[in-house]
């Protein structure tokens, strides 16, 4: 391939359902959630296979950036509005700067497994998108039906890629089983293309004033005149060449508190802790902590998490309702 | 009454049952657990009424005394042993001190209601403890069969007393409703006494080698004398002269972390807190903090607490539990 490879890590989010670990002022792709480094640096060095490393984030964020990648280039975008206004203006950038090259999207807030399968993936789906000039997606091999992730389903098969048949929203539990059932892959959120494949499609789709805006050389405009939306939906489902490569390696989104028993080990009473903690008579525990030390008596399958001068507990298997607690917390400014 | 009134608070115990926020070095007795100001500190005040206060205490807290009773003489027993040789200890010193008097023996960890009942009741115990001769307990009127609690038993009622019939200890919940049934109190580890008096009931109790060492000028010898056992058990329970004095004012020993149920206002999902909480579809919850801002989400019945750089999480109603995880930090030397 004789484009560069470029990657663009995306770091604008909050992970707001990581609260208390998650802040306004800390977002979780800045927190140490699996091994030493944070999830951006640990992004950013599975990344170092790419020619170049660009990271896009919010302007509030902009500053503790090379704290976490200090070789990457920052982006900071005009305003936070998904995925998909973020990666059409970064891509455009990188367009600008690097010239004609393949872009690798990745979100910075996920784990993926130590396995050597990521490159390797990533590098066919690179290539895919370098030969066929489609939008290419990256579908992970399901382990379970996860009713908390999206599914990319594949169509056609093309040797090393498939088309892309549709993108699938979070499903119910029997939904998740039909779709594994069928064929279907986790979408894990990872795109590859080139500057000028995202800019046709997104000419195409209700991203198309940003592009024309951007040509203009005016970005503030652009993302005022579109609505915060995902890549997903408002691109990749629209695009008349999306294609799809299957991956095998470990991945997890890390989205709630109860993930955390997917990437760390557990002890004999299946507790798992970020941080210390010490269990009595209580089993199936998800705790994690800034250096807290945390005592559990009698208590079974709950996420318990202390971090700053705040705590949350919450049943694991509800430990999406987080969302709830962060909502009257912005209500009194106190996210 | 000729005798003055010498209040005598107890200060040297540690209420591991209150971890984390009672720790080795910040007993239970240290901690504004109802109101802005310590236990110990509201103790004093209620004793006010008293002519000299003295507070009995440990070596270890003996320097952070005058933080919460600046105008009360420090006592310091050369040994944790128990209510029993303290208060031999200690009263044998005010003896020395103060000369003939009527002692007041007071823990410096409980919670007494605001009602003008509680000097009251101290000043008929006093009375009769100078006028009998008797050691005197007081006895609170029982709102529940509380297993959590000993108790008294009056025998033949004096007037404004009874004579002490028994001490009963813990009980099952189906005692303890017989217990009530049949007009016994809970013993309030409250009691009155002169010096003479408890000097020869203790000649009479296993800590009689305590009472002679004290009379050769040897505390010390005394203390490693006798084993540790509490004043109600090895004196009270023996003595020829005990009597009961009833007591109606609102009293709680505050022993575990779901007595803050009964002594602070519940939200309307009868959550309690001690601190900042934050409740979403929680219920019955007992939650206590330094500072730190608690969130529950979709849990009912716990205890939660937060203090310093520790947290602990148990059904309230195996608050009593905590001792288990106090154990198993000692063991680490963390506690």
């Amino acid at each position: 391939m004789d484009r560069p490879l470029v990657a663009l890590v995306l770091a604008g989010g909050t992970g707001t359902r990581l609260y208390p670990a998650s802040r306004s002022d800390r977002p979780k792709q800045f927190l140490p959630l699996v091994g030493d480094r944070s999830l951006l640096s640990r992004t950013v060095a599975r990344a170092s296979f790419a020619d170049e490393v660009f990271v896009c984030t919010r302007e509030a964020f902009a500053s503790e950036i090379p704290d976490h990648a200090p070789e990457a280039t920052v982006i900071v975008e005009p305003d936070g509005k998904d995925t998909g206004p973020a990666l059409v203006y970064a891509t455009h950038r990188i367009g600008e700067v690097v010239g004609d090259c393949v872009v690798l999207a990745l979100p910075s807030d996920h784990h993926v497994g130590d396995g050597g399968a990521f490159e390797a993936t990533m590098r066919t789906g690179a290539r895919v998108a370098a030969e066929t000039g489609s939008l290419v997606a990256f579908g992970v091999e399901p382990t379970r039906p996860d009713t908390g992730y999206g599914y990319v389903e594949p169509g056609a098969d093309r040797g090393d890629h498939f088309d892309l048949a549709a993108f699938r929203e979070k499903p119910d539990a029997e939904t998740a089983a039909r779709y594994i059932e069928s064929g279907c892959l986790w979408n894990a959120g990872i795109f590859a293309w080139t500057p000028d494949a995202l800019r046709r499609a997104a000419l195409g789709s209700p991203l198309a004033p940003l592009v024309e805006a951007l040509d203009a050389g005016d970005p503030e405009t652009g993302f005022e005149a579109v609505e915060a939306v995902s890549v997903d939906y408002a691109v990749m489902e629209r695009a008349e060449d999306a294609a799809v490569v299957p991956a095998a390696f470990e991945w997890d989104d890390l989205g709630s508190w109860d993930a955390l028993e997917r990437v760390l080990d557990a002890d004999a009473a299946d507790n798992v802790a970020l941080g210390e903690a010490l269990s009595v008579d209580a089993a199936g525990n998800v705790v994690a902590s800034d250096g807290k030390h945390v005592s559990l008596v009698g208590v079974d399958d709950l996420a318990v998490v202390a971090w700053d001068d705040r705590v949350l507990v919450a049943p694991k298997a509800e430990a999406q309702r987080v969302r709830e607690v962060v909502a009257a917390l912005k209500e009194e400014g106190r996210f």
